[in-house]
């Protein structure tokens, strides 16, 4: 293990926050409201590569190295310090040094400083590529809840064997368990990535997902794509009283970007029963969600992921996102999957980020300090503990 | 009464805004050419709270205060002076205060401080709850003109027993008494709550209105919502030669935000005849309107509205309304409705962000202090006098 | 000829941008990879007025100049003192002293000081107005480039007589010279001005595209405005080998500006054969390609024309535009067309905007000074070498 360690998050930057702003940054410690697991196996270097690139079902081509991003400078500024190199080692430094550990020892190394204090982890996605949440909790230090996939349940549901005329209410008696059981704090569709936003949310009974259950196992993959199923989780998910996470936005390009406007679940925002509504990521419509965190008691919302893809440009983000949401709707997230770089960057940059707008908030005169740190607590702890009733 | 006073609008960052600018911002008096009037019976807090929410149709939830936002922010920071608190009081504080003070005590205080040379004034929506143009007039000190809403002209028509085949030639007749009226110096559409902009914009004949009319003249509510009756309301005010406001984007709930998207409006500014058109608000379509303030010579906009609830942040967005835009084609409105306390912060609000966008175009050498000063005057009064033939 | 010259181009700004950046942004040449001729008969003060508004087709009003426009302000800044002229000149200074030069000597004046290493330019608009690229080569000092525009191609063919049943094969040999002739270095679609991008992209069959051209070539006019002959030329130029420029976003009103989001081209990007794709201008879309350009191995873009019609405002552009693009797939451009002013600017305004939003990466410590260098080095240069294999 290195003797290295993370640098200070103000570090050039330290003049522009007040000192209590940067102190109270320096130390809170976060809730995480969605995040997956790290690699639990080594990656090669084309992996590596493929992991810090969201965008792209592709490997890296040979003209480039997906380290020449905003997430990359980053990655060489953060991180390259805490395996024991100077900031901004190069790639091939870095990709060297980084050769030399286990994904635990990685883990080890990356987790703790992102200071976490709640994992709220997705394990819907890839599963058996990275860590469990309990793991994750070994690595860290930290206790993590889960969210449950609502189109991954169907599906689990329906290759396991259960009758189309037995789905709805098994889909059911799964939500009971998961709103019973304590590690569960919360559901997500993904209808981003299956449907996109312009489907008839209302509410369909019974009959009709029966139909489209059947249609779904009698085919070779039972891949939910039918918005009758998408839009019964979701009320089901309702009905049981659990929070909904939904994906926004920036994502892979199977995904239709134009087609995640969270504007296009209007249909679905103002009908549903208003638990809470977290929507995830939302670059580069995280104007349109703030909005709609106005707009909606119930719907919340952050600016994950883009926080991590855009490096130093995510200042600009989280003040974008600091527009016309209160600030008891917004959440943090570092939407990390995979290295756990990002689970570190993602609590790095966000603090840097807050850091920058809020000091010159207080700076301007435009907020007191004390009002700075609450609202750092309300997005960054609060707002998390009680949309989940964590 | 207070002996409190409005802070300097460039408090905490004078030394970013060269003296001649600041000083001219100081004292420049606008014209806040779309607004509405100021309660005029006392509001509980709730009711308040409420009205600083722009977006929720409901009322504010027990887990927070809309007092937590930017608006709010900016609310304890300007106006808790003004009521001879000291800024940043808390909201608990603020709101005992502001009870001490009757509705027209507020309006007293708060109005004249905006500086503003006139006001053009909305009278359309909820006009039972605020103050008139007239008296608007008596508590600032300061003419009023008045903005008639097509919409509400159809329905006072209809409401008030218009025969279905009389309603065109009595709405032009109203029209040619609007522009005839001195006080009167445009129309409004809100076809963005009614039908959204992706309508058949083509200029209707008078046996399709008189169809539309009949039709709606034979519901319980004559509430305009037909495509037909809109697109005909505003033809006719075009062809009156009356200046037509257009609600653009932000607003409440009821709207569906991505159906207000400007450019939608396309098929309408190509054909109309060219009066001017006043594109209001626009958050978070702002860089659409700014370019088609620049493609159609009787185009203009505004970012009212989303200076007040942006708070602080105003200033990223009052920099974004300057980008594709000739200077000539941009207003200045504060889209107060309620409280005073809107109407002071829209003034106050551009007037610093305003003096920060130039105020580092100037330092960086590339504006003149001259330029500068023009600019301004051009958006916050010029622009308004032409368009309006004030 | 004056002895004007061009200021710093971090004249204002230079403590805010390191010395060794400030050296490299100041002299590298640059790959300008979109750009038009400069006007080569003169134009009067109405035709340069229109000539700096892209948006309108009509004359600018008499109520205002297009000089108070951020473009404006940045031609006044900037070239006023190549003419002689104090910074900031007015517009009818400015113009009088102008109009003391030849379009030749503007263009001698203006053109060097761009430090272009190579122009790529577009001919197929309005060529008789403007200069062709051996013409501005001369002008310039600097070698050129040239790019095929795909309808300009079909519509030659057409009105020259190419037989409907002829023409999917004659397209196909003027590619192929195309392909071979060492000045064309590519390819460019305006199905941005013709259909917009929701169109049918799938690969048309030779007999529907003769159908197409057989409908077209009976018409008075051969304007191609078919989607099937559309996508017809962008398939045979990909087949081809030939890199693909796109019309995105920004142009003038005959555009349907929500209809050229490049989100709406996932279904071509996702099924073309890869060979590079040139997302031109991109505002106010410039997040959602470089989304594009980060999901797509083949997929690059850039924010010219809007870095000049930004003006000061730039600076913010080319923030936004190093979001989530990989550097090695951003490219440099000025889109400029007509007045030589535009090819200079379009080369100020890139290098003061990324020495500014480098320049604080370094200085924040989130960036080292030689990687800035790079990422110019990638932007400006090296990626249209590889992108157009020059």
């Amino acid at each position: 293990m290195p003797d290295g360690e993370l640098a200070d998050v103000f570090d050039g930057v330290d003049a522009e926050v007040p000192d209590g702003l940067a102190e109270h940054l320096r130390t809170v410690r976060l809730i995480d409201h969605h995040v997956h697991g790290t690699f639990d196996k080594p990656v090669d270097r084309a992996g590596f590569e493929a992991s810090i690139n969201e965008g792209s079902t592709d490997p890296i081509p040979d003209f480039m190295t997906q380290f020449d991003s905003p997430l990359g400078l980053s990655i060489r500024r953060w991180c390259a310090p805490v395996l024991g190199l100077p900031a901004h080692a190069d790639a091939d430094e870095y990709w060297k040094r980084r050769s030399e550990f286990t994904p635990d020892e990685l883990a080890s190394l990356m987790l703790p400083p992102a200071r976490v204090e709640r994992w709220v982890v997705d394990t819907g996605f890839q599963g058996d590529l990275i860590t469990t949440p309990e793991r994750l909790t070994e690595l860290s230090g930290s206790p993590s809840s889960s969210i449950l996939r609502l189109e991954r349940l169907a599906e689990d549901l329906l290759e396991s064997g259960t009758a189309p005329e037995d789905f709805p209410d098994a889909f059911r008696t799964a939500l009971q368990g998961a709103a019973a059981a304590p590690d569960t704090v919360g559901t997500k569709t993904i209808a981003a990535y299956r449907t996109g936003f312009v489907i008839d949310w209302s509410r369909p009974d019974d009959a009709q997902v029966i139909e489209h259950a059947r249609t779904l196992a009698a085919r070779p993959s039972q891949r939910v794509d039918s918005p009758v199923l998408i839009a019964f989780g979701v009320h089901e998910a309702a009905a049981h009283g659990l929070p909904i996470q939904v994906h926004v936005g920036f994502g892979d390009r199977d995904l239709d970007l134009h087609r995640t406007d969270p504007m296009l679940l209007l249909p679905l925002l103002r009908t549903m029963t208003p638990v809470p509504v977290l929507l995830l990521h939302c670059y580069p419509f995280h104007r349109q969600s703030g909005y709609l965190a106005q707009a909606f008691d119930h719907v919340n919302f952050d600016v994950g992921l883009g926080i991590n893809y855009l490096g130093v440009r995510s200042t600009g983000l989280v003040a974008e996102a600091m527009e016309t949401a209160p600030f008891a709707k917004q959440l943090f997230s570092s939407d990390a999957f995979g290295p756990p770089e990002l689970h570190l960057l993602g609590s790095v940059l966000w603090r840097r980020a807050m850091g920058l707008v809020l000091g010159r908030w207080i700076r301007s005169g435009d907020c007191s300090e004390a009002d700075a740190i609450r609202i750092v607590d309300m997005i960054g702890v609060h707002n998390a503990t009680r949309v989940y009733s964590l």
